[in-house]
């Protein structure tokens, strides 16, 4: 199966075991809205696409990592469009989830996605009980409050923040979970993965930077100029437009580079950087290439 | 080392580590916030108590599993106490962690927890892999979207809902993973441990329900009759003061019957009796008595 297929297939059986009879409704819709339609999911199929180039064997536990990985993401997503953050109207192009539900929902929905990831890597880590505890480290460490995605949110709460601490936390740690989790479930050494992951996630910060000063609704799903309006941190506003998409070319040429040798590192670099491609805006991509 | 100590102690270290350098500052201030002071710790002791019975030998394991039920307590109570549920001003005698911080350490104070818990069960895990995923299982249940905590607070979304499921999603799911939990990590199967903690988690509810009509703030640390200023099902509600206290009184007597046979079962038959005595507000178990 292709990895997109994987993921999607992964995703779905996950959230069919959350609609099982007896739980509440409009929760249940709320957890399929956060994960469906979904983005362009690429921290799930860059875990895949790391555990096929290290050989996996045990599909069934690097499909439970990716998804527990994207569920972990769509998590983040819906606590971060929030009224108390964000507030953000628009999401992949639909109304974020506590408009089109509520706050309420939004609040539970993240949490449950939340338990959902961990719950869903228990489920299979029954037959990989020796991949299990690394696996749910690595995640773990990758979304929690001290280098995570949560750490990384809570930076915007501080009176002041290092750019770079914020972005590896808020976006670099997940990326470096994703490559890390799919060497650990192929039973590889996840230490020199790292870097290929954080060297992605830093390329797609600056690239969402870029997007929120070029992009558009249609394009991304969700509208332009916040971080701006937030007075957030960003590529662009520190270096510049241009210079950030020099910035972002390099940083995507650095991450091919940091690729482990063996004989899926071809096709992972030529994966990595049709990926890449898709970071920039098209008008950008275009200039650019 | 007593019980009340080894949970404590197991979250003082869970907590120290989430203090480690590096991590956003507020947020951690907050993460302790919420979980120290304690409230009476129930959840933990019980999970510690049944392990004891069970002639747990792999304490570590067990403390951990105690210590990622409360964890995930606490987010609960954080998450529940935010403006758009309860908007509760006071939780255990102090203002709540929205109104000490702010709305967005609130939330990612809550989702920080839920990661940690899970992360602390992750790293005794390595030691005890077979037992990892059986506990994971059991505790992610309990606080999921289907049938946890999660789904508990979001029967109060639904246009309507059966009091015994919303209790049991709510409340009784956690004690029901707090004993299960105790004989999982004693390497017992957890099955025969479910009725204990349903019924304790049913009388626990109702004492609940029961001081939030009678209790009072100083004694309970937060303010009675949200309940009825919410609108929330509630055992009193239902049968009147008199009748609940009854179905308390009885629920813990059936209880007690359902712990199953072994060594250590009557020192936790002791314990159970004991503890339920605190539940009732001191006016009312005096008179009760």
């Amino acid at each position: 199966m292709e990895i997109s297929a994987r993921v999607e297939t992964e995703l779905a059986l996950i959230l069919s075991s959350a609609d099982a009879a007896g739980g509440p409704p409009l929760l249940a819709q709320a957890l399929r809205y956060a994960v469906f339609p979904g983005g362009n999911r690429v921290r799930p199929r860059l875990c895949l696409a790391v555990s096929q180039a290290c050989g996996c064997e045990q599909p069934a536990l690097a499909n439970a990592a990716a998804a527990a990985i994207e569920l972990l993401h769509c998590a983040s997503l819906v606590h971060d469009d929030m009224p108390c953050f964000d507030d953000a109207d628009l999401r992949r192009g639909r109304p974020a989830l506590h408009k089109a539900f509520s706050e309420q929902l939004a609040l539970l929905a993240g949490d449950g996605l939340i338990v959902l990831a961990f719950q869903s890597l228990a489920r299979i880590g029954e037959s990989a009980p020796l991949r299990l505890p690394v696996l749910l480290s690595i995640i773990g460490r990758a979304v929690g409050a001290v280098s995570g995605i949560v750490a990384g949110q809570a930076w915007e709460c501080e009176p002041s923040v290092v750019l770079a601490d914020y972005h590896q936390a808020k976006t670099g740690a997940l990326f470096s979970a994703a490559t890390m989790a799919g060497a650990a479930a192929a039973g590889r050494d996840p230490a020199p993965w790292r870097a290929l992951g954080a060297r992605i996630g830093e390329a797609f910060q600056v690239a969402d930077d870029i997007r929120d000063v070029a992009g558009d609704a249609a394009e991304f799903g969700k509208l332009p100029g916040r971080d701006a309006a937030l007075g957030r941190p960003s590529a662009v506003a520190q270096l510049g437009l241009e210079a950030a998409i020099g910035r972002l070319e390099q940083l995507i040429a650095g991450a091919v580079e940091v690729i482990p040798p063996g004989p899926g590192a071809a096709a992972l670099r030529t994966m990595i950087s049709a990926e890449a491609a898709r970071f920039l805006p098209k008008k950008l991509a275009r200039r650019a290439a």
